[in-house]
């Protein structure tokens, strides 16, 4: 958890590679040695976490390099790709930024979102929280709304410390309150970022999005994630497929090293839940958006990258 | 925020008003000098907390016990009527336990609750708590499920402590994570206490019961409410015109003692929101059950009292 966010542990799991091959001494004489060596470090970074399927995308990127001989060449190439897959990721975020423009409803808009998917979450400028930037930078931006998000408070600890650090309107609300929010008619759309996308289009995304996203159904709001092509899993049919993480029960027990309970109490602590696609109105990626999602728009989309 | 949960209010609400009487000296000589006097205490009391109709409706219970020149015998029948409403409160929740048992699916159960509805919020047994005891009690409990609600953390610090420390088996969770755990199939039935209750069977409580409500109406969950009559409002057509208590930002920017975000962040934090009826199975109350609560199903039930 030192590194969160599925597209910033991408970049992580990159660089971590290549600083594992920057132990290899001597230098593997063949690509079979070279393997031996090299495997299990891309596992142990691989089985860090579960969920963000951009942590073996990454990593596969990293494995494709050819072996040579050559160290320093090699190395060379490797830091590059790394820095590369950062780069990238940025340049993503900026135009998801662009197209979530047009995704959104028209006028100024208040904006909810949930856990953190923004600069601190990828290489810079955000996913969720990149759509939200482009809204403030083109003056469509009212309010942007933070969950707390329980039990790590990603919103209270980094969304609003990110957006209030670069002057973007924000108003925290604990998780429970987005419900009555919506109500009162305070949010135009929902905007978050996501871990993982099956191949139908279900989103898993940070514990609690999923109640935002029938929130925001029941509302007729409209739900909007925010994810590079790096966040799908065209392998995985549906989202009841993927992996949650559960964590350590003192995440939900203590806030930060004091206990709010009884220590002994049993917890159910999963990291993350899966919205399906049929309370998502649209994936905003960054070669367009993905309207409607479904296993036949993910399909079609893909077939004309 | 001493003293909170809607019956527990009333029952301070007419204690508080027998103490403040008991301050009265010289005891005034006429009705009219005496509700001088007594109806700043009452106003005083009334205006602490907006939204529990309890407190309301205790106050005028000891506001229409007819004045007496004799001091100590007027003292003796207020005192005695603040026991009562105690007492009544403790027997109404008794009752409760008994028709939720009636109420709830057939079998042994995984219930989640929210907030604190127990003895730390009534009188004694509690309100959705009481249901819980009784379920327990008669052996049909499987698991309960309590949501932490933030921001005050009733249910990690009250809710958590009253059933574990009565052998109740209790699961912890975030609030963020109760659609997983639905989706999941680890939830039979909700049920919740209640602030106010409109004449259409709208269900003020605790912040974040609606999205518990709406998740389990997209789940096919049924999700009860356990409330004594004290707490319907008749007067009020419906829920939309309950006044929704805010509360200071630091409740949400804090836990404990310690800041969580940035401290000048703006913050929305309402302390009850809205369930309309339409989410609601059935109203458990200490005369019966009210299913489908509606306009129509709660006038012929208060004809039928």
């Amino acid at each position: 958890m030192v590194v969160r966010g599925a597209p910033a542990i991408g970049c992580a799991a990159a660089w971590g590679y290549y600083l594992g091959l920057l132990k290899l001494t001597p230098w593997p004489s063949s690509r079979e040695a070279f393997e031996k060596l090299a495997r299990p470090i891309r596992e142990t970074l691989f089985h860090t976490r579960p969920t963000a399927v951009n942590l073996g995308w990454a990593l596969d990127q990293m494995a494709a390099i050819p072996f040579e001989k050559d160290r320093e060449s090699y190395l060379e190439r490797c830091r590059s790709r790394a820095d590369a897959i950062a780069r990238e990721d940025l340049a993503s975020c900026q135009a998801m930024g662009r197209f979530g423009l047009d995704a959104m409803p028209p006028g100024k808009l208040r904006v909810l979102t949930h856990c953190n998917a923004g600069a601190l979450a990828t290489a810079g400028y955000g996913t969720a929280l990149g759509v939200i930037r482009s809204l403030h930078s083109a003056g469509r931006l009212e309010m942007s709304y933070a969950d707390d998000t329980r039990p790590r408070q990603q919103g209270a600890r980094l969304t609003v410390w990110e957006l209030m650090r670069d002057g973007i309107p924000v108003t925290l609300l604990p998780d429970t309150a987005s419900g009555l929010a919506m109500a009162r008619g305070l949010i135009d759309a929902v905007v978050v970022g996501a871990d993982r996308i099956a191949a139908n289009g279900d989103v898993a995304n940070k514990i609690g999005t999923y109640l935002v996203a029938m929130a925001a159904h029941a509302h007729k709001i409209p739900f909007f994630v925010a994810a590079p092509l790096s966040t799908f899993d065209f392998n995985l049919p549906e989202g009841k497929l993927i992996p949650i993480e559960e964590r350590h029960p003192d995440e939900v027990r203590k806030v930060g090293e004091t206990y709010r309970t009884v220590p002994e109490v049993p917890v159910y602590n999963p990291a993350f839940d899966v919205t399906p696609a049929r309370y998502v109105t649209g994936i905003i990626t960054e070669r367009g958006i993905i309207s409607s999602p479904s296993e036949e728009s993910l399909r079609l989309f893909k077939e004309n990258l």
